[in-house]
């Protein structure tokens, strides 16, 4: 396989954009990623999208962006595994420049959520989950979190208090991503007196949707070898993704991410690394149950243990294993098929050594692992500067 | 690159399937491909879909179609380019194994649409089409073809009646084909009395909706050098895919598919071919017009001459150049985004001899197109007996 290099990253802020459309958006965030790419047109674009058909009645997103972009006669798709969209399009964006039928691609990230109610948004949402055997029988996307945080508690043991660590240390890492939608610090009594919205899971346990998009470029890294620039090199060293059950109720235990175990696991064995090694982890803290559940399965933790890992302080961006330094989907905000290129870019941007007070420290290999639905699609990405 | 080679086929019946459901529908082309391929697993699976959100409220067809198939934990993403996703998931299949990422790959076609009102069909299809600059002023897709058709005749002088071999011919294969929708002959008269749809667009120049999956199983040739099975190897010559402007009014010129003759001469390029070594072409026969452009963008027919090569005969059975050899998607239907992926089994069925009384004398290069949109996303293979 032909490794692979990211050259240009782009990104707008998450927001409500309401005097943006979702080409718009798109353009925006490809339209940075070229300038930093310093290149001005891509063999393909792979979007990746998941509720554009059903909140702003189009499809068709790969001819849009192309069109729009000026990127005329560019090969472009959309790729959807619901909220883990994002991951997928640079996945398969990684498979067809490692393919050499493309010799450089741009994978982007768009969602436009905010403009419609929310009754509209969960309902869109639902279709992430098994809408014959979950969202018949009224289950709602964030009820199904409930379920399984409510599952762990009781399991392991550990009171609802124990997960303010993850939203606590993803809120005070947003303060300094101008990208961010909630940009301020919560203190744990504001996180424990939270309104309640599918009991164990209250407003500060939950990421805020958004609209946003974000990009990036990638070539053949042997392609760069005498471009002489100062910027270091960022390859693509471990890139996998599996699934499991569309229902969690299908699963043989519900508290193990069985694809963040597996997609990791190959990510670890094509980058030649270990847990140990990986510097900083930007895991898909959708809900707070879900980032304790990605630790373990990524072998960052114990089975139950990775509550014990936050409040060690070991999650911070002086801990041994920083998670969300950018504010994770939690504070920096989950524009649901955008977010997985909005963890790659800040993967980059730590790598680069852009993030200011955030920065983590000596930063040379860092993971994305983007999700979809309740743990059934979800990619691992390893990244490395060179 | 590494050649693909194609294994495995499966289809289901193109009809109004009530009684089955998304998953089941995909899950029927599965089990009969990997029967057919004599396989038990897959490393990826790449769902084309268009519609599965709007019109089932089922998102994340990746998972769905491997935790349902029983190939639990395969990488899987859901591909969408509007009725040029079968093709595109295909195309997406295919650079997956020929980066080395994978060793095998299931490409499936999947759409339910029947069990829908016709207004939300309309309103669903009409996503494919730019939201904002043509659907917004009230053009449906079916009226955007017929500002083409009509575009057509003026300019080059034929009238309607000059169509009717397309659809007449597309009839005629389909009676012997068991899973298309219209397994019944039209005659001119019945072709020139049909009930208008979208002047001068009428009901025989326009494929039906309807329930379908398809899909195909591969991976790389040299994988199969010792296999000694007796039946033929069939491989992809060429696979490319091209993009032209979302809405037909951005176009210089509204009657030339440009993403069908950047993609058509990619894929000819790689195969080493002309047009004039392609012994049939499985083109996008959505509307009779859309055959009539699909040949001279490929180079079958001067611009403008196409309904000549119709009426000569040419593009039946015995001609110089077979179309729609199963039916098309005027007669064997159109499934949008399954479409795509039953082009692809059907130019195999042809490769491998089993079509009996529409079978391709000699058939040894067939050819298929998938389109997206009014032309806006153009996917073509070539594929090969050996």
């Amino acid at each position: 396989m032909r490794k692979i290099a990211i050259i240009g990253i782009g990104q707008v802020p998450v927001d409500e954009h309401w005097h943006l459309s979702l080409r718009e958006l798109a353009g925006e965030a490809v339209f940075h990623t070229l300038q930093d790419a310093g290149r001005d047109s891509a063999d393909a674009i792979f979007v990746g999208n998941m509720l554009s058909g059903m909140l702003s009645r189009q499809e068709h997103l790969g001819s849009l962006v192309a069109d729009w972009t000026g990127l005329k006669h560019a090969e472009a798709f959309k790729v959807e595994a619901a909220c883990g969209s994002g991951a997928a399009a640079l996945r398969v964006a990684l498979m067809a420049v490692a393919s050499g039928e493309v010799d450089s691609a741009l994978a982007v990230g768009v969602e436009k959520m905010t403009e419609r109610t929310g009754p509209e948004v969960t309902a869109a949402l639902a279709t992430a989950a098994d809408a014959d055997y979950e969202v018949a029988y009224g289950l709602s996307f964030v009820a199904i979190n409930a379920l399984v945080m409510q599952r762990y508690m009781h399991h392991y043991g550990w009171e609802h208090a124990a997960f303010a660590p993850f939203s606590i240390n993803a809120h005070v890492n947003a303060v300094h991503n101008p990208y961010a939608r909630l940009r301020e610090s919560i203190t744990e009594k504001e996180y424990q007196r939270a309104r309640m919205v599918a009991d164990p899971i209250n407003l500060l346990d939950a990421s805020p949707i958004g609209d946003g998009a974000a990009a990036v470029f990638i070539v053949p890294a042997d392609s760069l070898k005498h471009n002489g620039k100062a910027r270091p090199l960022i390859t693509i060293e471990g890139s996998a993704a599996a699934t499991d059950t569309l229902a969690v109720h299908d699963r043989r235990d519900p508290l193990w991410l069985s694809a963040a175990h597996r997609s990791a696991s190959l990510a670890y064995q094509q980058a030649g690394l270990t847990p140990r090694e990986i510097d900083f982890f930007e895991l898909h803290d959708a809900f707070s149950i879900m980032s304790a559940l990605s630790l373990e399965a990524c072998g960052f933790a114990e089975r139950g243990q990775a509550p014990r890992l936050a409040q060690d302080g070991e999650i911070f961006i002086h801990g041994k294993l920083p998670i969300s330094t950018r504010g994770g989907l939690k504070a920096r905000g989950h524009p649901v098929g955008a977010t997985g290129l909005y963890q790659i870019v800040e993967v980059v941007q730590q790598l680069r050594g852009e993030c200011g007070p955030t920065q983590v420290r000596d930063a040379r290999i860092g993971m994305a692992q983007n999700i979809g639905g309740s743990g059934a699609t979800i990619i691992t990405h390893i990244l490395k500067r060179n």
